[in-house]
C-alpha cells in the first residue's frame, strides 16, 4: 500500500503544470511592469538573496525586538546598496518590498508603473510631503540633506487622539514675533504624536502637522520641519520627548513612535510654505490652491490597490500549491490515494475567487494608476478636472480591494487546514502587515461615503442637467435617470449563457448601483442628516465599485490579451485561461450579492439559481490552471518564505526542516535534550514536590479521575 | 476652546453608564454559571490578580521564546496552588481561562456548567483519552501518576500528514509477541506526530494513536502509552525523536512537538485496553461500541461553543467602550465635541451584531451543555439514541459559531481605528489564539457535512415514514416535507412588526433550511458524489444552525428571564434589553442572508425593504445599553488586559502609559535616549559615510529628490 509521502507531493504538483492549458511565464512579465522592468527586478531580487543581511530564515522566530535589531543593518546595508549601484527610484522601492521587511528608513516616492509591485508607504512619506510642500528655496537646502539620509525623516501627523483629520489635531506651533521662531506644543496627552513610522528611535527630522497660531489666532494645520534629535550624537534635543510606541500587529521591524513637544523652538524659516507663508512680521498668506495638499494621500491608496493585488496573489500561490499536493479524505481505489484537497468544492469555493479577485484588482490598479498619470500630466497644466474622480476612485478602490484582501488571505490561510496555524506556513508575517491597509489613509467604512456623497451628487446634478457630460464609469447614472427606466427593468439572460456576455453582467450592476443612488437620494428625503445614512453609503460605495471592478477586469483583458491580429496558439491559450478567471469573479461577485439583484425583481429566481450554477461551473473552468495561475505571479520561493507554498511543492519536508531552526531546540535545549527550567520548574512535579493535593479526592467537586 | 482629553473620556464612559435601562451586574452570575459559582470563580480570580508570576504586564512585548519561558513558572506554581487550595476540576479550569495563556500543562475535563467559561482544549485531552479509553486495571495504576504530574502527558494523534482522518495515520504499532511487547515505528517523514500540545519539551509520556498491527494484519489507529523521556532526568528515551514545531500564529507559550519513533518498545499491556484488547496470545478483540470512542470531540466541540462566545463578548467589550470614549467627526457646536463613534451607524453595523451574536451563542451553548449532559446520563444506561444529535448538534454549532467569532472579533477591532493596530488594544493577543477554533476538532467547512448529511437522512426517512418521530429542532422538516407545502410558502409579515412576531421569524428560517435540504436531495440525484455537494452543504448547514440559534435565542430568553410570576421593574428591564439583542440578531442575520429568502419568492421585495429597516431600528434600539452590555460579561481589567477598553474608559492615559516599558525604550536605549546600533548602523548615514550615490543623478531614473 502505498503511503502519501512527501514525494507524492512533488509527483502531484509536477502534475498540475502539466495539465495547465497555458504558460504561466508569459503572463509573468505583465505583473512586473514589462519585460525589461523585470528584468532589472530580478537582479534586485538575486542581490538581497545573495546577501546574509537580508536572509529571513529566522524570521518567524524572532520577537519584536529582535526583528527591529536585525532590521537596523537592514537600513544600512540598503542605503549602501542604492549607493553603490545607483539604484533608481523604482529600483530602491521594489528593493524594500522584496526584503518583506518594514525596515525603518524613509523611501522616495516613485512614479506609478503598470506594476502591481508597490513602491509607497505611509512611513514613505516624509520625502514626497517635503517635495510637494516646501518651497523651491527650502528644498534647495533641505533636498539634499534628506536625500541622503544627513536629515533622517518622518511625517508626524496622527496624534494619540486624532488621525487623519486636520482640523481638530492639537499640536499648536505658535509664533514668537520678537524671536522670529515657532514655539511647538503638545498640550494634552491625546496632542502626543503617535504611530509614526521612523520617528521612535531612528529619525533626527520630523515634519510636524501643527495647528498654526499667530497673535492668538488659530489658522489651521501646517507642515514644520522640527529637529528631534541631535546630528552630532542622535540625543534627543531639549523639550522633545520621544519614544518608540510599542509592539504592533504587523510593522514589527518598525519604530512607530511617540512624541511630545514643550516649548520646542524653530526658526520660522521651519514652516514648509509653498502654499501658506509667514513673513518676518507676521503676516499669514493663505494657499491658492488648498486641495492640492492632497495629492499625497490619493497616490498612497492608489499603491494600496496595487498592494492589495499583490498580497492576494501571494496568499492565493501558497494556498493553491498546498491545497493542490494535500491529499485528505475520499480515496482512489485504484492508486489508494486520497483526494488533493483543491479537488473540493468547498475549497475551491474559498481559494479560487481570491485568485479572481487578484486578477480584477490588477486590472483595476492599472487603470487607477492611469487616471491618477493623466491627472499629474493635467495638473501641471493647470487642469484640476480629473482630482474628484482621482480621488473617489483611488478611496472607494482602496476600500474595497483592501477588505479583499484582508479578508480573504485569511480564508486562504483556513483552507491550508492545521498548518496554516504555523508561522511556517507563510501566510501570518505578511498578513499582520497588510491588515494595516484597511485602517490607514482613510479607514475602509468612511471612505464609503466619499464615493456615495460624489454618485448622489451626480445624480442630484443629472436632474438638473439631462444632457450633462459625465465620465464612462459614471455614465450609466445618466442613461438610467435621464430616461427613468431603471425601476422596471429585468434582467435579459435567457440561460447560464447570457452570462458570459460582459453587457448582460455590466447591466445588471449598473442597475443595481442606479437603484441605490435612488434609495440614498430618497432615505437622505427624511433622514436626520447624512451620518443616519452610513449604512446605505456603504451598500452603495460597494456596488459602484464591483461594476467598475468588473468593468476594468473586461476591458483590461481585452486591452493586454485580445490585442492580436493574429493571435498564436499560446496568446490564446492565454486569453481563454484569463477569461476563465473574469468570469468567475463574475459569478462570484453575483452570488455574493444575490440578494441585491433578487429584492427589486431584477433577477428572476431562475435567473439567480443560474447564477450560482454558473459559479459552480466557473470554479471547475478554473480548477485546472490553478497551479499555473500560482506560477504566474512569479514569487521566488525566497519571498514566499513558506514551507507550504514552495515550487517543488514538497510541504512536509519542508515543515519538518524549518523546526530545526526553532531557538527551543537549539540554545534552550541542553546536550542531553532537556529543556531550560527543568530543574526548577517540571522536576518538582514529575518526583511529586509540589506538596499533596489538599482537596477533596471523592465526592462532589471531586478531583477523582 | 475645550479639546478632547482623556478625562472626557472618563465623563463619556459614566455617561453611557447612566443611561443604561437595565443592571447589567444582574446579567454577570449567568455567564459564570450562577451566583454560587461566581463567588468561588471570584476568588480563583483574586488568587491570580494577587500573584506576580501570572503578571500579564510585559506579554505583549515578549517573543515566542520568552512566551515560552515565562509559561513554565506558571505551570509550578498552577500545580502549587491546585494542591495547596485544593482546587475542584471546575476550579483549576477557571484558572487556566483565567491566566489566559495557553500554558504547556494538561487540565482534568470538567462537566460542562451553565457558563461560557471553557474548561476543555484539544491540549487537555491527554487525561480525557486516558480515562475513557484506559481499562479499569490501567487506570488504577496510571491515573495517580497522571493526576499527580509524575506521568506528564500529552494525546498524540495528529501527523504531519494527517490530523483528523484517525485511518490514514502512517505510525504503526507492530506486535513483537515472542518479547510481548509493541514496537512504535514512524515510517515516513509524513508520519511525524505534529502539533501535539507539550510533547515538544514537557511531556513524559504520550497517548499515541498507531495502527495496530498482528502478523502483518492492519487492525487500525488504537491508543498506545508510550513513555518519551526518562522519570529520573527527562532525557529523551532512546528512539524517540522529538522536538518543538515551531512557532504559530497562538499558543505561543505551548510547546507543540513534533516526534518520530525508530523501534520505540513498549509492554504490550501499555495498549489502552477499555474498548479493543490484545492477548498475550496475539488474539485482537474489537470494540462493541466503536463510536463511543469519540465522545470526547464532542465534549470538546461543545466547549468551543462557549469559548466562542467568551471570545466574542470579550472583543465587543473592548470595542464597545472605545468607541463609546472615541470621540471623531461631526462637531457639536454646542459643545465643541466630536462625535462619539458609537453613534456613526456604520460603527454600530460592525460592533452591536457581535454582541447579538455572543448572546445567541451563549443560549446555543447553554441547550448543547444540557442536550450533552443528558446524553452522558443516557449513555450510562445503556441509550445512545442521543449520539446522533450530540454529534451533528456540536459540529454545526462549533462550525458556525468559531466562525462568527474568529470573522466577528476581526472585525470588531477595524473599528478601533489605527488603534486597534497596537497590541496594546488588547484585541490580537486572544484573537490569534481564537483563530485555531476554526480549524481543529473538524475544520468548519468539513463540519457543515455531518449536518446537511444528517438532515437529508432525515428527509429521506420522512418521505418513506411521513409519521416518524423527530426531535425538536429538525420538527420542521416533518411538517414540511409531509404535507409538502413548502414550495408555495410566502412570508406571512405585513408590517415591519410582524417580524417582532417569533412565530414569523422561526417559520422564515425552518422554511429556508426546508427548501435547502429539497435542493440538496435533487442536486444528489444528479450529482456524480457527495463531494460534488460541498456548496450545497455549507449553505444548508448554516441555515439549519441559524435557525437554531435563534430558536436557542428565544427560548433561552423565555425561560431564563421571562419566567418570574410577579417580575420586578429591575426584572423587567433586563428582559426588554436582552429582548432588544435578540431582535438585532434576528434582523441582522435576516437582512445578510436576504438573497436566501427571496429567491424562491418567500419574502416579498417590500418585506425585505422591511427586513433592513428593522435592521436599523434594532441598531437603534441597542444602542443606547451597549457600554451596559459591554460591562455585563463581567471581565476584569486585568483580564482585558486593553489599553482601550478598560472599565473607566482612559483609552490615551493607558496607551501613553503602555509605551513604557516597551524594551526599545528601556534596554536598547541608553541613558542619554540613544538606541542599539546608532554607532554602527545610523551614525555611518548621518555622517554621510555609506559611499557616493553612483547613479545618474538627472534624467530617466534620476533619484532626484
Amino acid at each position: 500500500m502505498p503511503s502519501p509521502t512527501e514525494n507524492q507531493q512533488h509527483l502531484d504538483i509536477t502534475a498540475e503544470r502539466a495539465k495547465c492549458s497555458f504558460d504561466p511565464s508569459l503572463l509573468t512579465p505583465l505583473f512586473y511592469g514589462g519585460e525589461d522592468t523585470m528584468a532589472q527586478l530580478k537582479k534586485i531580487e538575486a542581490m538581497i538573496d545573495a546577501d546574509p543581511i537580508f536572509d529571513r530564515d529566522d524570521r518567524y522566530f524572532l520577537g519584536r525586538t529582535e526583528r527591529f535589531q536585525r532590521a537596523l543593518p537592514m537600513v544600512k546595508r540598503y542605503v549602501e546598496l542604492r549607493n553603490k549601484h545607483g539604484l533608481t527610484p523604482e529600483e530602491a522601492a521594489y528593493f524594500k518590498v522584496y526584503i518583506d521587511d518594514y525596515i525603518p528608513v524613509p523611501t522616495k516616492t516613485k512614479k506609478l508603473i503598470d506594476s502591481i509591485l508597490p513602491s509607497l508607504s505611509i512611513t514613505a512619506m516624509f520625502l514626497p510631503v517635503l517635495r510637494s510642500q516646501a518651497s523651491d528655496d527650502q528644498l534647495k537646502v533641505w533636498g539634499p540633506q534628506a536625500e541622503n539620509y544627513h536629515y533622517i525623516g518622518c511625517y508626524a501627523q496622527t496624534e494619540l487622539g486624532h488621525g487623519s483629520n486636520l482640523s481638530r489635531l492639537e499640536t499648536t506651533a505658535t509664533l514668537d514675533i520678537e524671536r522670529d521662531q515657532w514655539v511647538i506644543n503638545s498640550p494634552t496627552q491625546s496632542s502626543a504624536k503617535f504611530w509614526i513610522g521612523t520617528l521612535g528611535k531612528i529619525a533626527n527630522h520630523a515634519i510636524v502637522q501643527a495647528k498654526l497660531i499667530i497673535k492668538g489666532k488659530d489658522c489651521g494645520a501646517h507642515p514644520f520641519l522640527v529637529p528631534l534629535r541631535s546630528l552630532h550624537d542622535h540625543t534627543p534635543l531639549p523639550g522633545v520627548v520621544i519614544k518608540d510606541q510599542g509592539p504592533k500587529q504587523g510593522a514589527i521591524s518598525m519604530d512607530n513612535g511617540y512624541a511630545r513637544f514643550n516649548n520646542v523652538r524653530i526658526p520660522r524659516e521651519n514652516m514648509l510654505m509653498r502654499f501658506s507663508q509667514v513673513s518676518r512680521e507676521g503676516v499669514y498668506s493663505k494657499p491658492i490652491h488648498a486641495k492640492l495638499a492632497y495629492g499625497g494621500m490619493t497616490a498612497v491608496r492608489t499603491t494600496l490597490i496595487n498592494h492589495s493585488a499583490l498580497s492576494m496573489a501571494r496568499a492565493v500561490t501558497i494556498a493553491t500549491r498546498y491545497c493542490a499536493v494535500r491529499r485528505q479524505g475520499n480515496v482512489n481505489l485504484a492508486t489508494d490515494l486520497e483526494t488533493q484537497v483543491l479537488d473540493y468544492p468547498s475549497v475551491q469555493y474559498r481559494i479560487l475567487p481570491l485568485l479572481s479577485h487578484a486578477f480584477a484588482t490588477i486590472f483595476s490598479g492599472y487603470w487607477m494608476n492611469d487616471m491618477y498619470a493623466q491627472y499629474n500630466a493635467d495638473i501641471s497644466k493647470g487642469d484640476t478636472s480629473l482630482l474628484k474622480d482621482v480621488h473617489v476612485y483611488s478611496s472607494g478602490l482602496k476600500s474595497y480591494c483592501t477588505k479583499l484582501g484582508a479578508d480573504g488571505i485569511e480564508e486562504a490561510r483556513r483552507c491550508l487546514g492545521g498548518h496554516g496555524y504555523s508561522l511556517f506556513s507563510g501566510m501570518t508575517d505578511f498578513h499582520r502587515q497588510f491588515l494595516a491597509t484597511v485602517t490607514y489613509e482613510g479607514e475602509n467604512a468612511l471612505l464609503t461615503q466619499q464615493v456615495s456623497r460624489y454618485l448622489l451628487k451626480l445624480y442630484k446634478d443629472v436632474l438638473r442637467t439631462p444632457n450633462m457630460h459625465l465620465s464612462p464609469p459614471s455614465k450609466y447614472i445618466l442613461s438610467l435617470f435621464h430616461h427613468n427606466l431603471f425601476a422596471n427593468q429585468r434582467c435579459e439572460a435567457h440561460s447560464i449563457k447570457d452570462f458570459y456576455q460582459s453587457e448582460v453582467v455590466l447591466h445588471a450592476f449598473q442597475h443595481r448601483a442606479a437603484r441605490l443612488i435612488y434609495e440614498l437620494a430618497e432615505a437622505e428625503k427624511v433622514s436626520s442628516g447624512w451620518s443616519d445614512l452610513n449604512l446605505e453609503c456603504m451598500r452603495l460605495s460597494k456596488a459602484h465599485v464591483q461594476y467598475i471592478m468588473i468593468e476594468n477586469f473586461y476591458n483590461g483583458i481585452e486591452k493586454r490579451f485580445n490585442n492580436h491580429a493574429n493571435p498564436t496558439v499560446e496568446q490564446q491559450n492565454v486569453l481563454a485561461a484569463v477569461r476563465s478567471v473574469y468570469h468567475l469573479h463574475v459569478f462570484y461577485t453575483m452570488e455574493t450579492e444575490l440578494g441585491e439583484f433578487l429584492e427589486d425583481g431584477y433577477l428572476s429566481p431562475v435567473q439567480a439559481q443560474w447564477v450560482r450554477q454558473g459559479l459552480k461551473d466557473a470554479l471547475k473552468a478554473v480548477r485546472p490552471n490553478a497551479v499555473g495561475f500560482s506560477d504566474c505571479f512569479g514569487f521566488t520561493d525566497t519571498f514566499l518564505n513558506s514551507a507550504l507554498g514552495s515550487y517543488d511543492g514538497r510541504a512536509y519536508e519542508r515543515l519538518a526542516a524549518m523546526t530545526e531552526r526553532e531557538p527551543l531546540n537549539k540554545d534552550l535545549t541542553d546536550k542531553n535534550g532537556v529543556i531550560w527550567g527543568y530543574e526548577e520548574y517540571l522536576k518538582p512535579l514529575v518526583y511529586g514536590q509540589v506538596g499533596p493535593y489538599m482537596g477533596k479526592v471523592n465526592g462532589a467537586g471531586s478531583s477523582k479521575l
